[in-house]
């Protein structure tokens, strides 16, 4: 039993699938792909448990092969190859020959039937209906990369964990919190023929940051796993099985207060107030007054402070508020590439609203973030 | 007591001394530097009492200040500054306000005499005679480049755990060793006035070899201390008051079978062994016959093996050797801008060298490579 395949080819396909294999795992069965040849064509997979990877390949091949190889250690030497033609021939004692010009190596491989079964969405017995959407790429892993650090890291409530998916007549809008801060945005020209909330895993958001292009993504939905269909790679994950928090419910809609600001100037000032923050509350303060702001901190365990003015458009009443500046300088990160933004302020204890000014068509952004008591 | 200081000056002035600040130390007063103000010019210094690096700029001051700052913190604010004036005021209770047109910022400072004793080589009384060199700086990096990665990390034998420097007649020779590799290399344009033996700890070599550029260097070595004056910044470090063993006695001389290879080639045939190579032994085999080498590995943790054959040039006796893998790819690495190399050999228990096929005209250059046994 053999087959053929070009060692390029196979770089390729294996650093798309090499996403999904789990650093470190309890079940070191994970810790390989499972080759699949059939008809002439490869398909690997890889899965830890949550999310699958799998893509395919024409191969040059005789028979149907299915095995599981060291995920890592063939992905290191395809890697380390020329471009040359790689022959694979199973061997006696659950070995494999992998032979170019170049050499030839040995490795052990496992049968197939000790590998994890990979769901998909067309096999999920659970699921009535399979809802489907189609994503441009480039546009989902530009949603990804505004909204993908607020989420949770704390397993206490797994739905925080994730990145809510809802599908509504406005738009599909997307939700993350970890409950100190929350960024939610509409899509409004990604338009589904469905209504429905999904939770899609953090491991699920971050290999497909990596793999997103600018093609057109095929979503499939069931009750409890979503398939994100590339060009030539499949993603499939679990669903988190819970209700995603009411987040309508946090965000303030009486932020009578607004403060304008540009959006480098404030980010540069709170890089700066984060060096003289204590560095086990992290705290800054904000200091608003009439079309004046004042940023400072104070370090007290090693004697140290800042106070910096901010530029800025200011109506409302003074107002002292204190945040948490990691997450500020987070969400400011994560506004970078807008020109100037709002901050909708009402009290000391109420949760500040920031928005880009300048609107754009097809997208409502809006973060939100939790303030720190001051007076401790 | 005040002074003025452009930010972008200062930041370029603290990036230099920062290296010799230690990351951790159970003395604190390192993380510190010393400013000293003195007739309009400053003066840093950083040291972990091993080295210390200093180095001084025109400013605006109208009295003489000395005193210990801490060095990461105010390395950040400065950096994270825009291009403006900085004003350092002393104020009450060991502060001292650092004033921009962006913000004021206080930090604690310690007084100048908790700061250890800067080594200075005109200061150091055991010096009966100075000795003095001049180096080109690219040079002197270039050399590192080649040998700083054969030095002992291990403690038992100090003097190893440094680069020899060797004046001789012939010029300047380099050694570096561990025990397993050897570095040696002589700098033939590098003539001095002295014969002597001086041993430059490992991180004054990797200080060095950061800070280095095209400038001249100028050198004075005494028993105890050699300082480096570069354009616009000064190091000195202790010597290891330690002899450097006897190099000259592992060098074999009658090692009468050449072996001609393709650095590249051979390279990434190690890489590829390496990943075959069982991890705690890394031993790779070469097998050589007339003209024809074979690498192979063999992980019996994993039940993996490769071979490879490699090009070369062999009339000797036919010859199995092994080696530890990642100390044939340390060697190879560091003769990468080599088109060829030469292995000479003799047994597979005798010591390997290593040299380029291209002779330079100012550089003798070689390495050395002790071999493992195979039958264990």
């Amino acid at each position: 039993m053999e087959f053929k395949v070009n060692s390029k080819e196979l770089e390729k396909l294996l650093s798309k699938i090499i996403p999904a294999v789990p650093t470190r795992t309890p079940m070191p069965i994970l810790e390989n792909f499972l080759f699949e040849v059939k008809d002439g064509q490869l398909t690997i997979y890889a899965t830890d448990l949550e999310i699958s990877l799998k893509s395919s390949l024409n191969i040059v091949a005789e028979e149907n092969i299915k095995i599981v190889v060291p995920a890592r250690l063939l992905n290191d030497v395809v890697r380390s190859l020329k471009d040359t033609t790689i022959h694979f021939k199973l061997a006696a004692n659950k070995k494999i020959n992998i032979v170019t010009d170049m050499g030839k190596y040995t490795i052990s491989y496992l049968d197939a039937d000790e590998f994890p079964e990979i769901p998909s969405v067309e096999a999920d017995k659970s699921a009535k209906d399979i809802n489907e959407v189609i994503i441009n790429g480039i546009e989902l892993r530009h949603a990804f990369d505004k909204c993908a650090f607020a989420m949770s890291k704390e397993e206490m409530r797994p739905a925080m964990m994730g990145t809510l998916f809802e599908f509504t007549d406005d738009g599909l809008r997307l939700v993350t919190t970890d409950g100190h801060r929350l960024v939610n945005m509409l899509k409004k020209n990604i338009k589904a023929a469905f209504n429905q909330q999904y939770v899609v895993p953090e491991r699920a958001v971050s290999v497909l940051s990596k793999i997103l292009d600018e093609k057109d993504v095929k979503i499939h939905l069931t009750k409890s796993y979503v398939s994100f269909k590339l060009n030539d790679i499949e993603l499939i994950t679990r669903l988190i099985a819970q209700k995603y928090p009411d987040y309508a419910s946090v965000i303030p809609l009486e932020n009578e207060f607004q403060m304008k600001v540009n959006t480098k100037e404030i980010h540069d000032s709170i890089k700066r107030m984060m060096l003289f923050s204590t560095s086990s509350t992290r705290r800054v303060k904000f200091s608003i007054k009439k079309d004046a702001l004042e940023i400072s901190a104070e370090d007290l365990d090693i004697g140290a402070s800042g106070e910096e003015k901010v530029v800025c458009e200011y109506e409302g009443d003074d107002l002292e508020i204190g945040f948490n500046s990691a997450y500020v300088n987070d969400v400011l990160s994560h506004l970078g590439t807008e020109e100037d933004i709002i901050f909708k302020l009402h009290s000391p204890t109420k949760a500040v609203v920031i928005e880009p000014v300048q609107k754009k068509e097809n997208l409502d952004l809006m973060m939100l973030l939790m303030p720190v008591r001051l007076n401790t």
